[in-house]
């Protein structure tokens, strides 16, 4: 059998149980995605992006015969890349997921961290770096919104959640395969080579002085961002060069981090791109 | 017994069965809710906010012995208040609640939403419509970024999730306390009303001409917002005076429903306080 490109079909994967879904499903936990290097996608939106942007890096693509008709606008595409679509039973993609409502595919993609230095060799312009986030939805939104501001580079640090977990994934609603991300990184040596750099380091910080709409955004910067219980580290604030808050108007104690962060970065972009 | 106030110290409640804890769970009901007038609080920051700013709507609260002691900030000036505090078990406060982590302490307040004429007998200068929110948590977000932005007040048509549901009340970390919020209205008549009312209809739509940079905000107005998957229907979109964008900077197809509505009242103060 084949078909309409003229090559042949392989049957669909009905097992379950086989070797190959349990280790698309161990990705589900770090030790495995440490030791492969690669990382699970779930949802017809990651997996679009992830063909879109990075389609070298996929490695299988995994989808329902409903979903591969549904989602041609990628599936077709990718084949034609020479990515390995595999058809599955529905009952093989549940196995193979984190997440309760895969919607019919999945992907399974080399995960390749951007370095600092690369992103510095850029010239970037707007930065965040992430200090100590700790939930997986909070860092997959702080990314959507980065993409969505137009950001340069998320910088994420080694204290904070693994930027590969299925959840922060998920989050990030592909966005993830749209701009570098750099992970591991030690707080204050990122900060000391960002100010080197030339890059200006703004803590985001209810105590600062000056709020997002009266400081001057134009040149290179980069938001630090803490801990959404917490806030800051008093060493990192003293390694800022400078700590700006965002207004609260009204009786509210705080905005979320990710709210936080994006208000933040699109201050940043309206100087910028003004 | 006495306490250190000379009042007579109840016993703790320690029957999860007791009628008075199925009535406080029964809140997490629509049903209950709507008979009652009333809903159920959950967690120190929302229970402390609603002594804080409606005192007068806080019908009773309950406080484990550790958390009566903890948040004393809020408990002893409830008590001040002629507010009943109950001490319960740790078994009778979960048998209480529909969060997972109450955090030891839940109020009922009396519910008394806000109406349309009310808010605009104010004359705001800042609002924002919901049209067709269906998630809890969004709707919840929603209201804390609006009260962080100074929004004169919050007005959710009757095709959206019930404000008074527990998930949305935890979503707003007490900020359903700080500002108007009015629920069940139609979305057109609301429309022409606000019109009426010399208030700005700007809908806030991938589509529109205008972004929210080089849209002249200054005056009255109302962010409409719609649905999370599917934005505003045709007909609202002809009822507004105009349509602004976020601008999206980067590859993400959108911004999350809470997110892009902060974004949105962000722009709008920072033009109205400038």
């Amino acid at each position: 059998m084949s078909d309409r490109t003229g090559r042949r079909e392989r049957p669909p994967l009905t097992n379950p149980a086989s070797e190959r879904v349990r280790s698309v499903r161990g990705l589900s936990r770090r030790s495995a995605r440490r030791r492969t290097g690669r990382v699970l996608v779930e949802g017809p939106q990651g997996v679009r992006e992830a063909v879109g942007f990075t389609p070298e890096r996929v490695v299988d693509l995994y989808a329902t015969a409903e979903a591969a008709e549904r989602y041609a606008e990628f599936v077709e595409p990718a084949r034609e890349r020479g990515i390995f679509v595999h058809e599955v039973t529905d009952e093989v993609l549940d196995a193979m997921c984190d997440a309760d409502t895969p919607q019919g595919t999945v992907a399974v993609v080399d995960w390749s961290p951007s370095s600092l230095e690369g992103v510095l060799a850029g010239d970037p312009r707007l930065l965040v770096l992430l200090t100590h986030v700790r939930d997986p939805g909070n860092l997959g939104t702080v990314i959507r919104g980065a993409d969505a501001a137009g950001a340069d580079a998320v910088l994420v640090s080694d204290a904070s959640v693994d930027v590969t977990s299925p959840k922060v994934v998920r989050s990030t609603a592909g966005s993830l395969f749209h701009l570098p991300v750099v992970t591991g990184l030690a707080i204050e040596p990122t900060l000391a080579t960002l100010g080197e750099g030339g890059v200006r380091r703004l803590a985001a910080d209810g105590g600062g002085a000056g709020t997002i709409d009266d400081t001057d955004l134009a040149g290179p910067h980069v938001w630090v961002m803490g801990n959404e219980a917490w806030g800051l580290e008093e060493a990192t604030l003293a390694a800022c060069d400078e700590a700006v808050r965002v207004p609260i108007h009204g009786h509210a104690e705080s905005l979320n981090l990710a709210m936080a962060t994006t208000i933040c970065l699109y201050a940043s972009a309206r100087q910028q791109r003004a």
